[in-house]
């Protein structure tokens, strides 16, 4: 098969698509002919050499995908040879042939072609397990968004309003910031220029959001803890803005908040089939009647996925970059 | 009735036993008369100016107290005068008669006198709120507990040795640590000469607490991050060790943890119903069979509460201070 494969770490440029030996599906596990994979920011990451993947995993990058079943491991039950599906990876999803954990392989939610199908694992799995799992949002809270014109953004934007909540998010631009309400955004701060401290305080007459979904770790720390609710839930899933932060421990007693940070990709498996389990249960019926869509920004030959990863890094891509294999 | 007024803000001998008026229990609310309280840190910041009561609580410190009902305020129910109770206070148990909340009022557990019983409310709603209702502690899991000798801390121990979990805690001397063995922990730290996180890690084969339950705050965060197990989540709730500390949002993504603050005296009335519901129904079988016990270290009269305050700063006392009304 071919995949792209990190020629050294570095920009762009050193994906390159090459030649490499087939996987072969363990016990428990599923072959895949991948259809297309997507772009996630931890890509970017890998790429730079600074987000290896965990032990045990391929070196060719790729957090999710979407395909059709073309070999199943010893003991894989409930899934058949020629099935579409998608599925959350660890890793390998730039390729033409992936293996992965059953427990990991998701069907194809009725109305939604192979190929953007692809989009979906990471985001569905992402906010479905901290928004909902971890954070518990219901009904009538207030969802804050940091980056809600991202992949990630874009989905977490339709899942809260599924799930009755008034979501807020931050983009850096008029546009993008319309096309979030476009999506069911309500609460709407351009963090170039307004504080969204103030701006969430001030829609909710003072009160705050109850999850804030958090892409930027250290950097907005005071500012997701002070914009908290009582009760308030700040789940961190990203640190681009940096690791170690400040922590106001007063402020957060005193409003009875919480502050979790997860990852996907680390998590053992039985927690990601419990993740994936819940994600196919509760989200895809709401995928499947288009409350919940998915959102790509564009569709690139995988061969141009240096192409993808410039237009990741600069920041214009709203919602998901997918990438086709040949 | 007499009560104990802080006379203006500062040492143990502001605290002064006088003539005041006597509450009224509106509606919802029961009049106690109060047998016996029990001094709290909290206690002694109040004294000190820096910790008032929220709005509407009276002046009159104490956060817990036991006693007899004396009357009903309109529409109480389930209580009748003369039941001896025990109550959680947002203030006011220094005191000869105190107006509660009917929601935070405890039957006394049976085998515990009704003296004893004003040191439980406190430590029994902090610790389940916390340790099982907030953190979820099961069977199995390691619980780390700093201030082991303390009110809370001699719960705690006993709350988790009781839901199956180890326990590890931090004290300040071997002749402590080892009254927190009798009680039931096993893992045993002296703050003063280890370091927690090594002795946490090396007890655990290196996979350390799986909750912590924190009384420092500032100064024991980037420790507590560091001792978390995978899916830990720390609990603070008091910050003697300082108010802004550093997070390492990595350190705690990297395992999928969680941070949480909480404090019980400014919670609204439903939540803190809804802990005393719980502690009712929950601890009490377990106090009324001898597995969890009060653990009080001295009776005094309430005359004597700036001794107790003075011993309670000293940090030699094991478990709760009470204070007997005359």
């Amino acid at each position: 098969m071919r995949a792209i494969v990190i020629s050294e770490p570095g920009g762009p440029d050193v994906l390159t698509w090459t030649e490499q030996p087939d996987p072969r599906p363990g016990p428990g596990e599923v072959l895949l002919d991948v259809a297309a994979t997507a772009v996630n920011r931890a890509d970017l990451l890998q790429r730079q050499g600074v987000y290896p993947p965990p032990p045990g995993v391929t070196e060719v990058p790729g957090l999710e995908c979407s395909g059709v079943v073309a070999e199943l491991g010893e003991g894989v039950t409930g899934l058949a040879v020629g099935d579409e599906v998608c599925a959350l990876l660890a890793g390998g999803g730039y390729a033409e042939r992936v293996v992965v954990p059953a427990g990991q392989v998701l069907p194809v939610p009725a109305g939604v072609d192979l190929v953007t199908a692809a989009s979906l694992p990471e985001v569905a799995c992402t906010v479905w397990s901290n928004v909902v799992l971890t954070a518990g949002l219901v009904t009538d809270e207030l969802l804050l968004v940091h980056g809600g014109a991202g992949g990630i953004g874009t989905h977490a934007i339709q899942v809260g309003k599924a799930l009755g909540a008034r979501v807020a998010v931050t983009a850096g631009s008029a546009e993008r910031l319309e096309r979030c309400a476009a999506l069911g955004a309500e609460v709407l701060v351009n963090y170039k220029e307004q504080d969204f401290v103030e701006e969430v305080r001030s829609a909710t007459d003072g009160r705050g959001a109850d999850v804030v979904l958090d892409n930027m770790g250290a950097k907005y720390l005071p500012g997701n803890v002070s914009v908290l609710a009582r009760n308030g839930r700040l789940v961190i899933i990203g640190m681009q803005g940096g690791v170690k932060g400040e922590l106001n421990v007063g402020a957060l007693l005193g409003k009875c908040g919480s502050v979790t940070a997860t990852t996907l990709r680390n998590r053992p498996l039985d927690e990601k089939a419990a993740i994936v389990g819940e994600v196919v249960t509760q989200l895809w019926p709401l995928v499947e009647a288009g409350t919940v869509q998915p959102v790509v920004h564009e569709v690139l030959p995988v061969e141009r996925v240096a192409d993808a990863h410039r237009a990741m890094a600069d920041g214009g891509v709203f919602g998901k970059l997918v990438l086709r294999m040949p």
